[in-house]
Order: structure tokens, then sequence, then C-alpha cells
């Protein structure tokens, strides 16, 4: 029995008041906690269901994708194998597969893109999570400008594209090794800055762990710092930035 | 707005449904999940609540002592100093305290005890973290058989005291260093372990943390295992456990 | 010679006391304590003996499961490759394979299950560990309740079932990632909670010690927790605390 | 010589261009670079400076509150002790305190505030942290909604301020122990979360790596992490979401 | 009742066989395997009980040197404070406190020393540390040569005192910092080496973990290792195999 | 536009001289920055580019190869796996691979090598790590003695080559396991020393951070050490410190 | 020239004192350091060279084996793989391999062995690293008593083996998981006990490290500790203490 | 009986040549060796003894620094505390105490410098390890240039003072916190850096190891990485490369 229901039965004095509050407080989670939050995540966040690809199963997959499909008119996954573009491609002919980027999606044509959030690299190997990052955002409806190889060690890269970055509402630094980036990045521009530790690197990055501590000590004010190689995650959470700032 | 009378006015029609509907939808957790969730706490545990004392203010830690005791007629505290007992004496002179768990309690006379909780300490220096946790089952209404330092190192003193461990609902073991007792408890009994790790130990004992590291991969089935020091958590959980098995 | 015949040879004067004490003292441990123990663990804890696949040579595990089968009627193993199904079967066609939970084993038909064990999982992606917990739990007799995918990102999906949480004797909670559902269960149940952390995750998950340090670090009180992945000792514990609340 | 004097002296042409080129060239960060940054600093952040007390000898503090209120008539300095509240309230009277926090600072009166940014703790000693943050960015001139001790092990603490939560353009999420309350939160919100790990615990906590890395294992979108009892770091992250967000 | 009584009453009929068997069953580890393991230590070792003063209470200090020294004649105490020598004074006034080694005792005059122990030290201040491993030996009745500050930036001054190295039936090699002395000694002779990593050292040293993970991973055979700083411990295990030596 | 058409501007008068300043501050990185750094990083280095091929896909590495090939008359890359050099060998018929040190290049034959830079390993599988450092050298143009095998556990075959050692304006010392080899080459020598560990080991040695550790820890004055297996850096930096002495 | 050679000439004259003593002062470790330990090594230690297979390239390992059994009439390799026994068997028929230790040796028939070392493993799944020790100390002469599969989860398998344990020169104690046997073992025995941990287990083991830090830690006294899975290392020494014990 | 003496003999006839020759086997170490090395340290290394004064004994360290100056005229140490300047001091008033840097030295007053050492620090709080290579560095007589402050979160103020940096023989680039500094120096110049961690920061800087992390990890060339805090090390290996460069 649905909440209107049962005010209809309290009006109709088919059910005791007693009787209604009792049901009322016994299953808030239930019948309305569950809806109300379900749908607010619809309304608020605008944010479509993404598919996290790695480790799916075949079966599921296909079905996933040919759902979510059906509801949106547009699919987006990460960490998607090629393995599993053939599995994909084999119910929606039309789904795009990103090597690179490991991003498997189909995508509204006319989509309208707002704001500008800018997605720094390190070197060439950390382009896949940056990838990761921008098309992420760009599905989300950003603007993204993508700055790639701008690594510390030759630090006049990045300056020679100052304006791009400091025009942009976010920044996401995406770095591998010792993730010297973000804060560089940081002391150059006045929005936040996301910086993003990737696996790349041998020895003693320990995949990824060394460039997540330096991200975290930085020394530059307004950077924050998502899991290693969380491409997703960063261009999430720029898309929210970028909304809000658009607004 | 209470949901009563929000029904009573569904019921009079002073209020439309949809209007009652969207009410009851949008406030959920503050006026039903709130309160329903507090009193069940209440009525399901039967654990009054205890005082963190480390770290608490002077000022405040007199005032929770005086409020707790009013409510209760008993109150229990974990990690006290002998400065903070000193504070609580001031308004409540009937506190007790020991030096070596460092528990501040006044503790109701005509407590019953009920059922077995045995609890092991490897050595006599694990025995501060082990009182800790027999205090805590005891306050908490279980009866309590200590049984100190049966370190693995010399195992013939654990097995003199088999049947003592065995009759118990729950085993608590205590061990800092390398933290073996708990395996050795584990392959002995039929009944769940709780493990604590204590931070006792020097080099590369870590704190503890090579103890939490033996007991967590222990080779005995029926161990979990709480956080280093935690003599209150694996004090309640034993009583938790011992109170299914007396209901 | 064993101990009764040794007691016969006593009463009937054919040995010397002094001789039968030197033999009593001298071999403890073999004669008495060896067989003691043994059956001490058989007839104290119910568990029949469980087979850990991994690892296990192609030549012995078929031996192993014909011979527990022989034994007891059933027989029941963890962590089975596809592989390992195949070896088995030649010998008992009968033998069940779950490839989700990678339970190979033989289950009584007419089995009696007693009480109520609740198994929570935050992703689909933990289900493999949460499954090990109930196959485990269910073949030692207990009832088990399935509630996965309740993740703390959407904490609604939890609260949906806060009745069946309540209501069981144990709940086991199963998270990988950052481990966080084992407090928000914690704080909504009276019973004990058994945290297993798996190793789902990535970047600085470090194969599960993100969440099991989450888990050991738990706010709440009357959780305790088990190694990374280890459903098995989850359900075996779980069945313990499940026993003693209903005998 | 500043580029100015030098441009005129091209136009007057007591200076070839060659010579003046190569001036130019030679020195771009001096004269221009170091400049333009510092301005751009100053213009775009709208951050004035902050002194992070903590470590600096008697001698200079006094010297830079004075310098920094000189120059902005207001100052705001973390981490300070007692002991250094004392050395600068000799040269400045009006500066004010705050034991909790550590924050040592002299405001403006008439200071704007605008949108709304909300700073949730777990427990009460994550606090200090808290108003660190909160502090911070009110100083920078955000509103401030205060949402404390609301941990996960009483999930419904945090539902029944739900509102005032999803309402923030930006949640700061601070939590010691094991640090989960950033992912309910990230959960409940469509907004950007900044995590903050505290070194509130004890064992296996850490000082604070344990949360840490739980909320960077996050499972909710739109989370990032700072360093530990970085209230600091996140405040003044929040500001900037929060100014994008008005502006 | 012991054994010989229980025997006398099969015997004598006054007791079944099956009250017996089974009360043989039930209490092995008491009656018999306890005092069995307890004279064998006795007897076995020929170790004598050290004290581990550091945290002792002063109350129980003072008592336990005395009985020892009423059972022995002699009592060997190690990480002994200042205060505690003055706390043992008073009751034993001849007690010896060394400010080095932190050892305090009291020890028999005329005791014969057997065998060779070579005690290398890497630097100065590892010293307290090598004292406590030769004193150790030395109380335990063994000849010790003390070869300090031989540390590998050096290795002349190893190589000048190779004869004395290689005539010691086993070599203990204390070092912290980088701890690559045990290696360079491991292969310079044909006898155990025992290495013991020390805390001396700063920054990455980790307290003697780096020290630790080198004398464990060390290229050179006949090496094993004991706990940080427990001079102690290998005193006590170049001893066993000394007297093994010498045997 | 440039910078001297600027100041042509200037000159003429046909740019106002605030306008002319303004974009000289707003773009001094792109304009000039960029370039004088790169010129400078050409002149001043004298290290060609050198290819990391490991990662690289097969498409690019060959057109990468070709082009610094015919800009350089020679080519050098590392981390060359057997398959890579099959691709390469396809446009470049002469480049020549080493299976041990997987470099992979083309090298101009009459190239003069100066001064003299000895590289040491501990043990035969160090070779690899050792081969690269001394193949870099070479290739930048220094003379390199290769002394291998001379780990300390056999601290006489290290003193055998001493004079060698000695001789070398800088030493690279390899090591893997416990790393020891630095700290002794370091006592020996009066010039600088890098450190190199290696991921040769098991168990403890946690793939090379256990050396990294002993190396970063070292007692010996005139050592510094560079990521694990990073025979590269070593061999780049010799080569700098090489040409510093003969120049 | 040799050292004689040149006494020779300094009685006969032809060389001048001055010039003699420079050239002696110049190379010790040339000439006479590096035979004076070599031959040292080969008379002190009787241990021949054995070869570490891992990693050992297919054209030098053949040549290795008929070189040293060339030499010795027999040799000994440890952590081959099937494809090395392959490969030597072509060179030398008769060498025998062991799939369960990884050892492939060629060993003569009549030797004799002395003593008495007694290998205790956990359990069944470290068998292979107590193999390895095992055959380690028997074809370096010992006498081997092996003890398997008394872990401690059952500490009445390994009482019941007492005597064994007990009348051995030197116990080796082989365990993974949780590593806590050495403990067991260290408080029942009076000779030194070598641990050694081995990477057997699942997450929190950390590849045998947590059984590493067990070890270390012991609460036992006369136990040290080699490298993860080391079970040659732990053969080694064993031998070593045996033949002391036995001379 | 030394060298020459034994060569007399032979000479003489009054020593057998077999005999002499055992004589100079036997002791290659002792009377050669031991005096070789040390000759040559001083003679080779031109670096006079250093004290490190943390730790060491009151009474010790004056008559150190008194036979120190008597031998050079001058004496240097490092972490000295203001309790030893006053010790030191009754003995040498001439002795200069630096609380910056911990350095307490008598200098010679008509020291040669050579050559040019640039050491930059992040940040303020990085200045005392900064001034310990600094001051090291010329009282090993190099000119220094000292560029503080100049960390990667303003990364124009270390391009201002390029030309500065680029000059240098060596750099030494010291920084805590995420410690980036390191790899944009490396970018910049073509000369070697040593990199110093220092234990600035707080929170995850786990007292410098990120730092450390940071520094090994760089992806520019030309870096290698001392000890945390370790500016000594740092200020010697520099002077060596200063040396050479100059020589």
């Amino acid at each position: 029995m649905n909440v209107k229901d049962l005010l209809e039965q309290v009006k109709n004095g088919t059910i005791e008041i007693e009787e209604a509050e009792k049901h009322l407080r016994k299953q808030p989670y239930e019948e309305m906690g569950y809806a109300k939050l379900d749908s607010h995540r619809e309304i608020r966040s605008g944010f479509p269901e993404v598919v996290y690809c790695s480790g799916k199963p075949d079966e599921f997959l296909a079905s996933i994708y040919q759902k979510l499909y059906d509801e949106n008119g547009e699919v987006f996954g990460t960490r998607a194998s090629e393995h599993q573009y053939e599995i994909v491609k084999q119910v929606l002919p039309q789904v795009v597969y990103d090597p690179i980027s490991h991003i498997l999606k189909i995508e509204k044509e006319d989509k309208e893109h707002i704001g500008k959030i800018a997605i720094c690299s390190a070197g060439t190997a950390d382009i896949p999570v940056a990838e990761e990052a921008a098309q992420t955002a760009e599905f989300f409806g950003a603007n993204v400008d993508r700055i790639y190889d701008v690594g510390v060690s030759g630090v006049h890269r990045l300056l020679a594209q100052l304006d791009t970055v400091q025009e942009a509402n976010c920044v996401v630094a995406v770095a591998g090794m010792e993730g010297a980036l973000a804060s560089v990045v940081g002391g150059l521009v006045s929005n936040p800055v996301i910086a993003v530790p990737t696996s790349v690197g041998y020895g003693a990055s320990m995949h990824g762990l060394s460039a997540l501590l330096t991200m975290i000590n930085s020394c530059a004010n307004g950077i924050a710092v998502v899991n290693i190689d969380n491409g997703y995650g960063a261009g999430y959470m720029a898309t929210q930035i970028n909304r809000l700032a658009v607004k």
C-alpha cells in the first residue's frame, strides 16, 4: 500500500489513525525513503547511470547496455575491454569503443556542452586516465580543453598554456611517477584542482601510491585528490563544479 | 507537526491528501526515522551509554558523569586518567578508579551476572587491555573468567586451564608482540574467539600492527579481530554473544 | 596400547602401577591428548572438515572428496576452480559447483536450518565473497538472509531492509573499496557484526587492505573483522554465534 | 629597468631593438613573469595571505601579523598556540583566539557572506578540524552550516539534517577513525564533497592514514580528499567552489 | 587426584575403568602436561629467569629481584632505568647498574665462561644494544669478544679483526641505519651470524625497520635476524649455539 | 606577433607603450619562455632524446626511432622487448638489440669517450640494470669500467678491484636483495657514488624497496640514490658528473 | 708477481726493500686478500657451491651443473623449474628433480649424515619450503626429522611429537598465514629455532610479510628469522649449528 | 712486526721466505690494509672528520671537539643542541653555534672557496636542512648560492632565479610536504641535482617519507636522493661534485 492510498483510507475512515501512524513509522524507508531518495537522485544530479565494465560477466553486460540505451537513448561505460566491445556491438551495433580510454559508449549527437574544464596530463603514458576524465566530463555535458604532456620536468610546456588552464572552471591534473604536476598547476590557477594520481611508473612508484601521497601533501591550496587512475571520478566532480559555475 | 497531527488533519479534511503526502515524503528522516532509530537503540541493545574519557575536556567530563549517573544510577568510562578521576570525584565521591584498566565507574551493587566469558591474556603487560575487556563485560552483566599470562611461549599454561576456556560462551584473546595466542585458543574451543591485539612490544611490533596482522591471518576458524588495545570493543561484542547464548 | 587397555591391565594386575603411571606421564599427548582433542573437536564443534581447494594438487583433491563423502555423506569445499570441479565430478558425479562463490559441494538434502544470519554486501562485485559466507553458513545449518548491493553510497537501500537486518542473530557485512558498510550496519543492529573486507577495488584499495583498516577502526560497537575475502571464516563464526543464540 | 622604461627607450631610440629584445628574452621571469604571476594571484584569487602559525618563531610571528593587518585590515592564522596568541596580543590587542580550532585572527566586522557550505563532522573529537574548515570558509566570505557529530554509527543523525546538507553548494566531510562519513554524505548530495580525514582514533587508525584511505577509495561519486587534519585546505577549496556557484 | 592415586583406585576396583579413562582424558594437560613441561624447562635450558624491567611497576620490581636473588644467588634484568636501579638498590645494595646497556644485575663472582662469541657493532651508537647482547651472553656463561665500531663504510676496520671474528662459535652483528654489517660479516665467517637491527638512524630508517629489512634480505648465507634492538634475544641464542659447540 | 615585431611597432609608434607592455606581460611564457627553455635544453645538456620503449604502441615506436635517427644519426632506447626490436628492425635494419640490458639502439661508430665511470653490481642477476647504466653512459660518451658480481657477502672480490673503483670520477653501485654494496663502495672511494637498488630478490625484498631503504640510510658519505632498476637514470647522472670532472 | 717471488727478489737483493714494501702495501687485496679469503672459504665452510636456478638462462644452467658436477661429483640447485630439469637432464641424465621442493640435484650415494635437525611445518601448503630446508640440510650432511602439518590451530599435533622436536640440535619452524608456529616451538625446546615465514596465505598475509613480522616479534627466546620462503637459508644455518653441536 | 722490518729480515736471511709469506698472508688486513685505507682516506677525500652531535654524551663531546680542533685548527659538528653548545664553549670559547642549522663549529678564517653550489629550499620551514647543506659545503670549501622559499606552488619564484640555478656545478633541492621541487629544478638545469626530502609537513607526509618517494620517482633526469633531513649528506656530495668540476 502506498502513501497516497493510505491517506485516502485515513480520510475515508477505513483505517484508524493509530494504525496508519504505526504503518508509517514502521516502514518509512521502504515506502517513502527508498522512493524519495531514488527520485531525488534522478532529479538532482542529472547524472545518468554509468557502467563500470571491468569484471562484468559477458551475459550481463550486453543487457545492461541495452536497458540503459532504451531508457536514456545513450549509454556510457568505463574500463571496457576490446572483448566487451565485441559483445556489446552484437546487440548495439552503433556502440563506439576508444581503446585509449577504454570507454565504450553510445552518445546523443546534439548534446549541448557548457562551461570549461581543463584536463592536464604529465606524460603521454597518463593519457588513458586523462581521456577517461575528459570523455566523462564531455558525456556529462562539459566543454573540455586537453593539455597533455606538460609534466614538471619541463615546466615551460605548462606555462605555454597558462591562459587555457587559468580560464577553466576546474582543472583536472593527471600524473603518475612523482605526481608533482598537481602542485605546480595549483599554484597557477584560482579555481579548484582535482588531482588524479596514476599507476604510471615503476619501482618505488608503488603502482601510484607515491603519486597519491605527493598530491595529498601538496603545498598548494585548492587541490583535492581522487583514487589512483580514477579518471572517471575526477571527470564527474569536475562536471559538478563546472555546472555550479555555469548555473 | 508530528505524524499523528497530520493524519488527524487528513481525516478532518483540513489538509489535502496531496499536501499531506508531500509533507510525509519530504521529511521522513526527521519526524520518523530519527525517533524510530533512537528508541530502537535504547530498547534493543540494553547497553547504556559509555564515556570514552581520553581527551575529554575537564569541564565536560564531570557533567557527563553527573548526567549519566542521574539517568541510570550508574556510569562507566574507559581510558580515564588519574587526573580525570580527581575531577569526577569532586562531584561524584563514590566514583571508583582502576589505575590498571583506566576504568572510572559507579556501578550498581546488586547487578545480576549471566553466562560466562573467558578473557585470556598473553603476558602481564597485556593485562590493562584484558581488564578493560573484563570489566566492560562485567559492567554489562556477564560473568567473566580471567586467564592471564598464558602466552604461547609456554603453551602448557594455557592447556592447564583448558576446561575454563572451553566452557565460556565466548573467549577474548588479548596479546601483543606477535599475537599468536588467538590462534592457539581458536584451535582449542568451539565458541567464538574475539582477538584483541595490543600495543605491547617494541621494534617491529609497530605499536600493535604486527599482532593485528597475526590475528587477522589466523589459521584457526572462529576468530575475528578488533582494533589494537580495544579491550572495550571486545568486551562489548563478547557481551552480545554471551547474551544470545543465555537468552 | 590405548588408555582403556592400560587401565584393564592395571585392574588385572598385569602391569605395575608405577609402570602404568610412567607410561601415562611419558606420552600424554600421543595416546591421550591427540585422541582427546580430536574427539573433542568432533563432539564440540559439529563442524565437519572443509576442503580449501585452492592449490590442492589434482591427484589429492578427488580422493579427499571421496573420503569425506564416504565418512559424512556430504562434503564442502571452498575456492574451487572450474577445472577442479571437472576432476571431482569424475569420481563423484553428483558434486555441485557454484561458479560465483567457487564452492564445490555435495550436500544432504533434508538438512535442518536454524536461527537467522543476515549477509549484507556493499556492491555486486562483493557477491562472490558474500556467497561464500552465505553458503558456508547454510551448509553448517543456519538460515541465511541475503541483502546484497546495499553499499553506503545509497544508504536508503540498506535502510529499506532494516527489519531483516535487525532480526538476525548475527550480521555479516561484506565490502571492498572503502569498506564503510560495516560501520553503518553496526550502528543499526543490536547483535554482533562480522566484517569481511574484500579485495574489490583498485588503486589505493591495496587489494583489500584499505577496507580492512576501515573495518578495524570502526566507530560502531559490536564489530569484529576477519581476513580479506574470508567469506568462509565469517560464515563459520556467524554459525557459531547463531547456534549459541538458538541453543 | 622595468618593462615600461625599456619600451620608452625603444620608442625614444635610446636602445636598439636587438638589445631590447635580448633583454626581454633573457629575463622574462624576473622582470615580467614574477610580477605578472604575483599580481595575477592577487587579482584572481581574492584570497588574502594566511599565516600557518605552527613552528613560526615568536620574533617573526608578531611582525607578520602586524604587516598583514596593516595591508588588509584583517589577518587570519591557523594552528596557533595559546602562547602565540599571547605574543600577537601584545602588538595587536584586538586579535581573537579560538582554542578549539586554534585559529588566531582579526576579522573585519561588516564582511558579506555568500552562498552556502555545509561542514559535517563524524564525532565531537573531529570538531577542531571541522571548525578550522568552517572558520576558514567564513573568513573567506562564505556562509557555513555546521552539522556536527553525525557519524555513520548512527546514520539517522545525518539523515535528520538531509535538507541542510543537500542545499549546500559544497559539503566538507570531516571524520577520523574509519572515516566512513564521506561516502554516506557523497551518496546523499548532488554537489561536490571534500573529504577531510582526521588523526582522531588509535591503534590501526595510524594517525589518520586509515581514514585517508577510506575516503580515497570511496564508492560514492563526487568526492575528493585533502590531507589529514587539513581543515584549512578543505575550507579553501569549498570557498572556491561556493564562489563559482554564486558568481 | 593425582595419577598414582587414580591407578591405585583402578587396581582396587574403587573406580570404574570408564570413569578413570574419562578422568584421564579430561585433564591430561593439568595433571601431567603442566608439571612435565615446567620441569623440562628448568632442566633443559639452564637459563635462569630474566627480568624485563621496562614498564614494571616499582612495587613489583624490587620483590621480583629479591625473590630471584634468593632462589639463584644472582639476578639479571634488562632495559632498566636509573630510577629502577635506585628502587632495587634499596633492597639489594649489591646490585650493579650499567647505564650504557641498561642492565641491572647481581652476578655470582666465580662464574665459569666457555667457548667464544663475537659481538660486532657498526657504530658507537649501536653499543647499548651490543652491550645488552654481550652482557647477556656473559651472564649465561659465554666468553665474549667485543668488536665495536666496525661499520661497513670503513670495511678495513672489520677486516683488521678478521681472526677474532672467524674464531667465534657464533657472531652477533649489531647495526642500525642501513644495517649492512650483517651481510659483510656473514661473508667472512663459517659459523652462524645472528643479526640485530637497531633503531639508530633517522628519516627513512623508520626506527630500525630499514635495518631489519636489510638483514632479512641478506645475500650472505648463515644469517638469521631478531627484533629491532633485541640484544638480549641475540645474546640468548648465541649462548645456545655456543653451548652446543662446546658440549 | 613575435617580440622583435612588437618592438619595431613600439619604435614606429604604431602601438602604444601601455598596449605593448600588456602584451609582453600577458604572454611571457608562450612567446619567450617556451623557446628559451627549449633551446637551453638542447644547448646545455648535450643529451639527445632517449626513448623509453616499455608500453609504447608498435605503430608509434618505429616512427619515433626513424625520426630521431634522421635528426641525430643515432638513437637510443631503453626497456625494449624482443618484439619491439623486430618492429624497429623493419624500418631501421641496422638497429642493435641487447637482450640483457633491453637496450635498442643505433650508435655512431666513431664516438669519442671521455673520463671514467665505474659500474659495480652485487650479483649476476643485477647485471641487466648495471648494463643499462653502463651502456647509457657509453652512449652519452663516457668510458665505463664494469666491475660485476662483487656483492658484500664476499667483500674480497670488491677489494681486489679497489684501484679501478677509486680511479673513477663517479661510481654506480647496483644491488638488489639487501643492497649493502653501496655503503661498502662509499667507504672506499672519494668520488660520488650513485646507488641503484634493483628488484632482484624475493620475499621481504618487496621488489626492491628494501634495497632502496638500505641505500637511503647508508652510513657512508657521498651516496645518493635513484629509483629501483633505474639504470638509465644512474648512467645519466654519472655522465653529468663525469663531464664536469673532465671539463 | 706473487708474494713468494717478491720475497725471493728481496732476499736476492734484486729489489729494494722500499720498493717491495710499496708493492705489498699497494695491492694487498689482489695478491693476497683475494686468495686468502677464497681458500679460507673453501676450507672453513665445507659448503659446496649451490645453484640458485630461478632466472638462470638455459644456456648457462647446463654448463654450471656440468662444471660443478665435474669438480665435486655432486651438485645441488634450488628453485628449479620442470623446464630447467629437462635442460640439465640432457647433459647429466642422472640428475634428480623434486617437483615439491623444486630441488634439482645429483647427490653422492654414500654420504654420511650427522646430528639431528627437526623441520616443522604448520600446514601442508608450507611443505615445499620445509622440504627445501630439509633436503638442503641433508645434502650438507645432517640427519633431518620431518614434523609436518603441526600448525598451532591444533596444538596437540605438535605436542604429540614433543620428544622428536626437543632432541634436535636445531629446529626449523616453517609457517605461513599468521606464522605462530615458531613461538610455540620456541617455548618447547632448549636449542635454537630458525623461523621461516612462507608466502602461504591470502589477503592481509601480504605474501608472507605478516608471518615474518609475527616471527620477528616472537615472545619466545632462542628464535631468529630468515627471509620469506627461504628454506635453503634455514637449512644452511641449521647445518652450521648442527655441525657445531656434533663437532 | 711491521712490513719493513719483515722485509729486512727476509733480506738478512733471519726469516725463511715461507715464514714471511705466511705472515703476510695471514694478516694482510691488520698490518697493511688498515693503515693503507686510513691514510688513503685522509689523502684522497680532503674531508676532515665531522662530529654528529645528536646523542653524544656530554663528557665525550667536549673532548672530541678539543681533539679535532687541536689536530685541524677547526672543527665542524651537526645536529648540536643549545645545551651542547654550552658544554663545548666551556673548553673552546671561540666555538660558534647556529640555532637554525644546529651546526656547532670553529672555522679557519682565511678558507678559500671554489666553484659554485646552489641550494634551493621549497619553504621557509625547510631552511634548517638547507642551511645544514649550505654550511657543510662552505666548510668543505665550496661557494654556495642560497635560493630559499621557491616551492612549486609559486613556480615563478624559482624561474626568477633561473640563471643562478643553472650556473651551479651542482644543485641541492630541499623540500618537505610533497617534495615536488626536485623535479622542477631537475628539468631546468644541466648539472646534477641532489634531492633532500625533509620531515616538514603533517598528516600523510609521514615525517618525510612522502617527499622521499616523490623525489625517488622523479620524472626528470639527473636527480638522486639522500635520506630525509640529511642536509649534511647533500652538502658533502655536492662538494665532491663541485671539486671534480673545478679540478
